[in-house]
């Protein structure tokens, strides 16, 4: 079943099948060839993206504006929230309902608040994309993920995936179970201090699609059974200090800690790292991340593609 | 008389005559079709705008820039005033001087000091379009709400306007009396506590333009006379703590409030609103500040374009 | 030797050799008639310039910005830092080596680390600009500083040049008089307190280059002997406060003080200023620092030109 379309919002990764991923992979394939064969692509020409970022983010904000800005296309920007009406006293949605009404042809949203992709895309005419609503989502991040396994294994059914971190509160862990779902055979392994395992709903729509999962408290048990390892920070601040001490060690991905393993999954780390992976991983041929993020670009410009009917 | 030419800069609505005001509204209609045609317009392309907001603004800002972008032209943005060099401490006048010498084709400055853009216009070789200097304009928010009321009314002649809240210092004020004074047989309702009625300027140049006004302390007594109310907050910061809490509740309009008349005029409000219009009145076909806030772009659009001269 | 090529970074003025700051010079003055001609420029559509100041900037940030879309390029900018994932505590050098993976066409970067921009260009794929690193160089700042003295006296070789304020920690002392090491018999006169004197590191290069210079307390003294007065800021927190107290009055630049001269050189300065030159000299037919920073747009359209090989 075919559920990407022109004019779609995307609120969560719950709305894609799986026939919607290979699809938005094989655009982004196209897309990367054009893009390494140094051709200029035109086709988003007087279109308009608005980027409406009330919370922090470099990352999925720069990949989204430069993927339109390489389809042709122009951004404008919401601009820090201290700059912008909020200062006055202004809701969000005072804010989005004004912009759309100036005629985005698309607006990307990302606010601290889960379920707030949700009233923007019923707030706005123009379609909306989910760019992080708090704990909650974050399905453009778990496309580029499902597509970097995809561009590393060239398949995505049978991976067995390690998600590590903060499980609870990681709004990427939800997307990416979600989006893994629609695929033959794939097995997860949650790695968490029990206090931040995966939310009953993640759970429950594992269950649902009768998705193979279990959880674990740390990596070493099960990691040389991993095709992937997914980092996550851990987050200090909602746990008890003497637990966030004891567990802390389990949580840091280092060089000589993945050495000590006869086999080695690719690590995947959704950025920005802080303590939880450090800088001595990058040398080794499974450090995938700043190739993950580069693929946002490419998952984020099919993804215009696809909804602005290009 | 037509004053409105290429190259001219906007500082004050008193700038504007009936003709220029009725031109713009021509070319913002014209503007308006072509959009909602989905047409892609490009005669802004290679035409740069440079936006200097010094004080904090979405609604403005946002709407210049959309409005360039969708004319086909590019936006430089000064950003906020924290990143830029005024933390090292330079002058606005030097930041502004520099910035010209670039070659802006047209540059938006708002300040919190009034006369600011006056004085900018003499700084600047580009166009200058003042978008709010402290309590004294804002012209281009006074020809939105002009157009607002011709698109409800088909005329602006004869139309009753109420303005409430903070008539002293809030800079629509000025620029919307001083609009609305080229038409014929306008009336106008200021509502507000004494303190904070219009200022001397603004009242005097509405005696020599002969147009009817009357200064009222509450809204219910003038209610049902009236076209058009137009909301403003009241700011606290400026009134006595005795005052405010006495008269806090003449000035906010709830869905309530309004349904104890026998006729609702159309609400309209600058945005952004705080607590003195409240969101149940959103779905009111009185509630016109969206629709609004929208006009926005086609009057900025029509303004660039006949500044630009394209 | 022409060391300026195609894909090149720009780390250090010291890259620059004579027939690269001439071959400059003359594509600024190409760029500049063109645009003064009021042609639209096309040559770098589907270009895209991604700005990164880590520390504040307008004059610079803008420049940059102005010169790319004057250029029919788009940028994209990191926007301030407390937006950008330095907030969630990610590095510099992560985000760099991500938004390089991105694809832009060039990377501007400021930081306020000496020797950033090397790691910089080290991390980026794509060509790199040094904005700007900490006190060490600002390599665009010298070439707009010698193109406007060439176009003030029709040649470089045999000016002479006072550099006053804080030689030492000024990153404009160090790029400009590399620069200008490239040419015939300049004569360069360091004029600062004895603590703010130029760094050894940039005196060497000047005893290898057999360029000759002095060192001044106090710019009375040399004054008449020169063919440029280059103005920077005396930073308060680097002295002693009796040493500043005592010091202060003979680096402020004024009206006054500059009429008591029989010749007043050309007066530059890489702005913003602050105290040292006051606003009077502004009349001044010598004062050049506003003519210097326009300069600065055809510099960088200039460069930008050569290294995308348009």
């Amino acid at each position: 079943m075919k559920t990407l379309y022109k004019g779609m919002d995307v609120v969560s990764a719950l709305q894609f099948s799986r026939s919607d991923v290979e699809l938005l992979i094989q655009v982004a394939e196209d897309l990367r060839r054009a893009v390494e064969r140094g051709e200029r692509l035109d086709i988003a020409r007087g279109r308009v993206m608005f980027t409406a970022f009330f919370e922090p983010s470099t990352r999925t904000r720069l990949s989204f504006q430069f993927a339109m800005v390489k389809l042709g296309g122009s951004v404008v920007d919401l601009g820090p929230e201290e700059v912008s009406s909020m200062a006055k006293g202004e809701t969000p949605e005072d804010t989005l309902r004004t912009v759309d009404s100036y005629g985005p042809d698309l607006v990307v949203v990302r606010h601290r608040e889960p379920g707030f992709a949700k009233k923007a895309a019923e707030i706005c005419k123009a379609p909306v994309i989910n760019a992080g609503d708090g704990y909650n989502e974050h399905p453009t991040q778990a496309l580029l993920d499902v597509y970097t396994i995809w561009r590393v294994f060239g398949r995505v059914d049978g991976v067995k995936v390690g998600m590590m971190g903060d499980l609870r509160y990681g709004r990427t862990i939800s997307s990416l179970s979600y989006t893994l779902s629609n695929f033959r055979d794939v097995e997860i392994y949650f790695i968490s201090p029990k206090e931040l395992s995966p939310r009953e709903e993640v759970l429950k729509v594992l269950d649902q699609r009768r998705v193979k999962y279990e959880l674990y408290e740390k990596p070493d048990d099960v990691m040389e059974k991993l095709d992937v390892l997914y980092v996550t920070r851990l987050q200090k601040e909602r746990m008890k200090p003497e637990d966030y001490e004891r567990l802390k060690g389990s949580y840091i991905i280092t060089y000589d800690y993945l050495k000590k393993f006869s086999r080695i999954p690719i690590i995947l780390h959704p950025l920005p790292r802080v303590w939880e992976l450090t800088t001595d991983v990058d040398v080794l041929p499974q450090a995938m991340y700043f190739e993950q993020a580069k693929n946002g670009l490419y998952t984020r410009m099919a993804l215009i593609k696809l909804i602005l009917g290009l």
